[in-house]
């Protein structure tokens, strides 16, 4: 093994900007085994993305990502394109030894997912790791909130209170950008940002959806062709318009395997909600509540505290023993969106390094999968609809 | 008719105190075309109610609810009973030719709410007036937020996101009081707080719920039976206990005639959540928040103001020229959950003396009713469920 | 002693009106040794105060306050008149052997404020009681953040910070309202605010100011004469100024005998603060945060909680052990402003029926004139200055 | 002129930390016109400048700040060490050509920062340019309070309101580091962080303060040695105590020349806030309010809007038409604390690239220095205090 991690990036958009702060820092806020090496980065155009790797930082670039994971100083492939295009680019890094970084959604089906996660599997037999990039998961509000939860600090969960409202497309004229279309991004708000929180909530209560009973929306049916497009701004071509393919609005309720019942909603029509993803949870002795507007926070209810001085506490989750926070500022002092994606590259390298699996794997994500197939049946249907188990019970 | 509003009122707990405080303030809050005057207060026990007439401020009391509505000084009847008793008395008191007003939720059963809105119309042929009480509407930044729905502030809603949780019934040892008793109470937190955000969504947004899918949750199966209750505590008698026969929770997702799509949440599980009823409103250009445990404020969200002074305003409802608030103190002082009562029965003294119909009318209730019962229906089924409409379409 | 307590109250504008409503409510909402009776109001204009007599629910009415405090049913004067009148009708009163409740601020001058504490003293020795009207410490989270202090919660006191902003004057064009004219109000936001939060932060620090450094600062020097004027609202007459002759802000640091250092700010200057009082105690051990625009909230900073949870807890001052709490409703449930003019009868009728001296005491009130006096003294001279002790040390 | 600006750094704790972020980061972040280049970091110790090198991104060491100065291939030296050096430095680098960018405060009297400011005045006439670091000008937040008041949108301002409160010293046996020590830091609370707020309230009011009154106070007067710190964090040696020459906090009034008065308040004593920094302006026409906590958050209140929708809106400055924003995320995706350090490296790069001279200059900090220095004085006299002017009017 090489005494550096070798990343080959392909994409480098939104999530490709993100990541590559992310490798780019990683090796100064923390200590770590395995330095990372921002080695090449590709796309499917030379100027853009010649112009991509200086901004950003890669040694090099290339047009073809099946060249990018046959190089032999490449030892990890980190994946930010749309999610059409994640199975054929993981399935094949896997094939090739590579390590495997995925963004969210693993896939836009769960055929497709879960041939993933068979070969991540299989992959890591060989000692191949790969990892699925819920980045939400590594911000440290979050981690703490497991963490809480996993102690029991608020007992046995009775409700979760999802909600991932975003607002970017409430302008009938905004333009019909490649998220909106179903052959690219698979769906709509529902895997783009109801992903992050079906997985979230799992991560923190440590349970699973069983069953669920959804509805989605398209309150704009059609949409002036896109002109241009950055991160989730673009500008539109008032001459031509085209179909949304895709859900504007999902909502379901769900019951989860330890006995919570659930509400969760995602949607792109939340006027005022900017990044609003917002997770409450009840236990029988207590309350947490995150919000990624307010990113370096978590209200914590304690019902064991004396009655007359019960209440919401606002934790600014800036303090050394704060997960991942010793790395970072004196308390107070904020950190940002990116650092989570710091975080998980941390995560990864550490894992890489010592020989262990990192966490949320392919499966993992393919189980989110199938909750987002699940929804997306009962939303067609409008009847309750099971979870599939990740693997068929012998 | 008299130059008084002469008032019998039968209960005395929980709502009848609050109802006590409205009839005896707002004579001097507001100047009235027909005072108000506290006549007699009804109860079941002579020791019980005549201590509540003496600590509630009514002029005399009685143990027969009966010989209230025959009172020929009596004007109207205010029915502050558990849910099972209010058809009975509500028939007979307009088929005196009283006024009445009846607490929330109107009926226990869709067939006596019906029964009640058609006696309640043929009344109104003859001059008698019914409200049925739902009292949050009365909150000043409720009623700001209705009036700024309906002046186009918000455009088109979306979504509609409302919760009422409240906790008070988390701890397993809390007795089963008469609100966790169908027989009594008809349902749980359905219709003792869905009930409210039903009637609340409804109004403020314009629009009817036309289906539903839901779920109901009874998580503490038996409670010990109880030993003395005040309004929502109670101490229990360790040595019985009986079954819960109401939900703990009630979650459903609903479609509005407008086209918004919703989430509901009816809980008394939420740990931390004392009275915590939200009600938030997406439109197409902007939104709005209330929350009942700062039922002072409102929060306006709006998009056409200059993109880079966007944000969520939090109106502090207490400037002379919102609803209500000349009666009361200079602007940034606070006013109390009661004051909804006394809002309450201005508005329905109002409409009396001008011969008006006060609003909410036991037909809005027995709509609030049916949509409960779809909620019902729903969760039995685990099928979308339509709300069926108040009147037969002809 | 009469059963009752028979109350005559001079004055019925806005603190008038708070006091009436106190008065109206008390006996409904506490069990008292000694219910009051709303004996008569006296006012100077016949038609004026007759109909506040009827409108604020007196049983009589007078124009003549010598003849109230005459009269042999009555046992206390409540006195709500501006300030520059408080001496004299309290000196009377107590003379005639009435119990006394009087408005803050004690008085205009500190002359006048010693006299009133000196008779108050004289009487209190012939079981005559006095009481003035410093309302703030009857909210229900200020009375348990003294409990919480007092109980060593937050350890010793090292930073007061103080500040009573309001804006109802920040238009040039508002009028010269009695409470601009020193002659009657005797100081501007220092004596009508500014003494509130003095009294407030030595009331729940259990300290007292030691000496002060201060500004004052007429930002609007003349203004229309006033046409007409209602609690804190007015319309000007366009034709005619007058010269402002109080201070429009008063800001002073100051030292406390227990080591503490404090800010103090009251003005009406703060545009978009309408009743901004705020109160921000740091400790030892922990820190509290009052608003009064969140009156029913107190924030609560436990410093020996688990580093990892620490941080500001939003108590919710409405459960039934909380102070005063148990009279009103559900937790949950606010109560407002007027409360706290209730809280403060029922604590002086306690007194009254007891035979103890009620709190704060003319004496207490005298202590807050002398910091007042302190503070205009430091803004003339630019010097700091030391607050003269109540009594002259022996 | 290089076609990159090649920087040494004098120092690398936690300011030297946050400057390597910056020049890292921001060639990334934006399009410069002259890229930055972390030439050289210097230190006192060879293996920890060499391990801090390695850690942030340095391309080479030194152990003697001279000889950094002397380099032909460093442009700019970036001064990150304690304040009782930077005068020496600074006139070294300036006098040899070098563009120098220093930490605030400038310096620890007046007498260095005067000469550092006439050196930098005389520098700029050869093209070398200075700039001092008050970095919290950089928030985006802040940037746009400026904006906003520079545009009139508040009108005249009558009140500052300026706090930054830490705990960090809480514990009086947290050691004694060199920022407790007066020959090294200058002084305490004061000069640490009331320098920012005193820079902070001046920038975006573009008001200077006048005069002042103040108090200081040292709760805790000796402390233990101690044996390791970093960051503001530290242990203690426990068998040695030293004494605290340096404020715990500073509270001062002020009068501004634009006929504003103020109150400010440095401490490292309050219990729970842990980078504290509250700016609150109230103007004629409307009020900002800056919270360094939430960060990425400005509040303001509109008084020209219809008084039914008035209040203070939170604006979520993520936006890409908000100052230095468009560098980053899509709304609603926060950033961080080191953000300041990069956008302050962007506009001074800016500044250098284009012959400009980047805002703070140190004539501008020597103002902050004089403020600092009638504050010390007031303190100690316990007289308002005329701040002097930075150059002697002729």
């Amino acid at each position: 093994m090489s005494e550096q991690l070798r990343v080959g990036m392909v994409g480098y958009a939104f999530m490709g900007a993100a990541h590559s702060v992310a490798w780019r820092t990683v090796n100064h806020a923390f200590d770590l085994p395995l330095p990372a090496r921002m080695t090449v980065v590709c796309g499917r155009s030379t100027p853009a993305v010649s112009a991509a790797a200086a901004k950003l930082g890669w040694e090099s670039y290339s047009t073809d990502w099946r060249e990018v994971i046959a190089r032999d100083d490449v030892d990890l492939i980190d994946i930010c394109t749309p999610g059409d295009t994640h199975a054929e680019i993981a399935l094949a890094a896997l094939a090739a030894g590579k390590h495997v970084m995925c963004e969210k959604p693993l896939a836009n089906t769960v055929a497709e997912a879960r041939e993933m996660a068979v070969a991540a599997a299989a992959a890591q037999a060989r000692g191949i790791r790969s990892m699925c990039g819920f980045n939400y998961r590594r911000v440290p509000a979050v981690a703490l909130m497991r963490q809480m939860v996993a102690a029991g600090q608020i007992g046995t969960i009775r409700h979760v209170r999802a909600a991932y409202l975003q607002d970017w497309i409430v302008d009938p004229e905004f333009p019909l950008v490649w998220r909106l279309r179903k052959e690219v991004a698979g769906s709509g708000a529902l895997g783009d940002i109801g992903a992050h929180i079906i997985d979230l909530t799992q991560y923190v209560t440590g349970q699973s959806i069983r069953s669920v009973s959804a509805l989605t929306e398209t309150f704009v049916k059609s949409r002036p062709l896109p002109a241009a497009s950055s991160g989730l701004s673009a500008s539109g071509d008032a001459s031509a318009r085209g179909e949304v393919t895709v859900d504007d609005a999902a909502l379901f309720l769900a019951r989860l395997d330890g006995g919570a019942v659930a509400t969760y909603e995602a949607t792109r029509f939340a006027t005022g909600r900017k990044n609003g993803l917002r997770v409450e949870l009840n236990g029988s002795l207590g309350s947490l509540v995150f919000e990624f507007e307010r990113m370096n926070e978590l209200q914590f209810y304690d019902a064991t505290r004396p009655a007359a001085e019960q209440g919401f506490t606002r934790i600014l989750v800036t303090e050394p023993d704060h997960p991942y926070m010793d790395a970072w500022w004196p308390p107070g002092h904020l950190i940002g969106y990116e650092h989570s994606f710091t975080h998980e590259m941390r995560d990864l390298i550490e894992a890489i390094a010592t020989g262990a699996d990192p966490a949320p794997s392919f499966s993992d994500a393919l189980q989110v999968q199938l909750v987002l197939d699940a929804v997306s049946k009962s939303a067609e249907s409008s009847l309750w609809t099971e979870v599939e188990p990740v693997f068929e019970p012998v």
